[in-house]
Formats: structure tokens, C-alpha cells, sequence
């Protein structure tokens, strides 16, 4: 059973009130200029900041149904979950449910930025909401930039 | 003003209560072995899980004092800190200072792995601890990996 499949960190998410507020103080840490994307899918606006190799992303419920929403009642702002860059999301979510980890998801699904993604539950990850992202047309295993 | 001195993502930290566990879980997740540190200045042991260009570490308390053991106390486990790569992280460290963001330390500290460290208050950066981390032997900065 491999995992091999996990290359990097593709971003690390951040839960935020306002992306307005958010976007300043990340703008004067990492002097970057984020890009701004809704993902309805998520229930979230994402401002996302680019570095060498990974991103910050920050995120602001669209409303009060979406799961940001109820991570930011229940915790306050803060980091939100981690994101591990994969070439298939699919094969991912099911290598970790034949390893006995949890998938919060099927399949893989539409993420910011053209990526497909899915989730684990943090039950199993000591309390670490995980990602699995795989890039838009692409390969995120061991053959490096994507 | 400029922060082009954090280039990447250097590591996502994990506090955890029992170092063997996490390590069980996310060498499954991870499918790699970790390096496993003390580091008594920050009073964790620190188990490191090595990515393309990044890193997971797992973090727990070597005592009650641990900073981390209070974390574990009032979070429970789960993500501590994001740590950004830099070529000078006193450097780092001043330019945060000059821009508003509070240091919690006055000057870069030893780390794990022969880093040098410092980290800025999550109060300023909606609540996310961030931690300005310098590769030993090393500039971080934008000629890549190190």
C-alpha cells in the first residue's frame, strides 16, 4: 500500500472573517499580490498567495451554511487544513480508505484554480483536516514543479 | 518594506500527544520515515517527515512547561504552526517588527535540524502562529531548494 503519491505541501489554508482583512496582513508578511477566486463547491472565496513551490490560501465562507463558516464559530480564524499535492486525486482518497483512514469524499471534486480534490478526516490525522490536491492538467508526483 | 525574504513553505507543524502514534499515522499517510529530534530550547521532541521541498514535523511536549503542552491543553492535537523559509530569519524577524507584526522573539533561535528560528504572534496574523525559518549553512531565498 503506497503513498508515494504525496509529493509535497500544495498549500496551507487559513480561515479568515473577512478576505479583505486577511488579504492585507498576508500581503504584508509574504509581499505577494493573491489571486481572488470564488469555489462554490467549497462554500468559500479564496484569496491565494503563490511561493516558490506552494501557496497560502485564505479562505471566507460564501455564507453561513458553507463548512468555513462553522470552523470559524466553533474555533475562530486560524489555520484551516493542509493540502498534499498528488497526480491522481482519485487513486489518493482510495489508497487512504484501504489503509483505514477516512474519506470526507467519494471521489474527487472540483477545487480553486482547476484542481480536483479531496478530503480525510481529521479524526484519524490527529486533528489535521488533510488535503489531497492534484493540479490542473497534471503530474504533482516525484518529477518536481508543477 | 519588503518580505521577498520568505520564500516558501519550509514545514507545516502537527502538535500531538504521543510522538509515536502521529508518527504510526503519518508514516501511512506519508508513506516516509521521519527523522526524529529533541529540541530543548522549544520543548518538543520533533519527529520530521521529508517532502519535494517542504516538511511535516509532529510536535510533542518534552514536559508540562512545554509551550506545546499548553496548546494540546486548550486546542487538543492538531495544526500548530506554518513555518516560511528564509535566507536571514533575524532579518526576517526585524522586518516583521517594522511593519506592525509583533515578534515573539527579539532575536532568531536555534530550531531543529540546525535551523534558525523565530516566530510572530498569531494575534496579528489571524491566528496563525508563523514561524520565519533559516535552513543551516543557508540562504532560503529565491534560488531554490536548499
Amino acid at each position: 500500500m503506497s503513498f508515494s503519491v504525496l509529493s509535497d505541501i500544495d498549500h496551507v489554508a487559513i480561515a479568515v472573517r473577512s478576505l479583505e482583512e486577511g488579504i492585507e496582513t498576508y500581503r504584508t508578511l509574504l509581499e505577494r499580490e493573491p489571486e481572488v477566486e470564488i469555489v462554490e463547491e467549497q462554500g468559500v472565496r479564496v484569496a491565494a498567495f503563490p511561493l516558490e513551490h506552494g501557496r497560502v490560501e485564505l479562505l471566507e465562507p460564501l455564507d453561513e451554511d458553507s463548512p468555513v463558516a462553522a470552523f470559524l464559530e466553533r474555533h475562530g480564524e486560524g489555520l484551516h487544513h493542509v493540502a498534499f499535492r498528488t497526480g491522481d486525486a482519485d487513486e489518493a482518497l482510495d489508497r487512504a480508505a484501504r489503509s483505514g483512514l477516512e474519506p470526507l469524499n467519494d471521489a474527487a471534486r472540483p477545487g480553486a484554480g482547476g484542481y480536483r480534490i479531496g478530503f480525510l478526516h481529521p479524526n484519524d490525522l490527529h486533528g489535521v483536516l488533510v488535503e489531497m490536491a492534484q493540479p490542473p492538467g497534471g503530474n504533482g508526483g516525484s518529477d518536481g514543479d508543477v
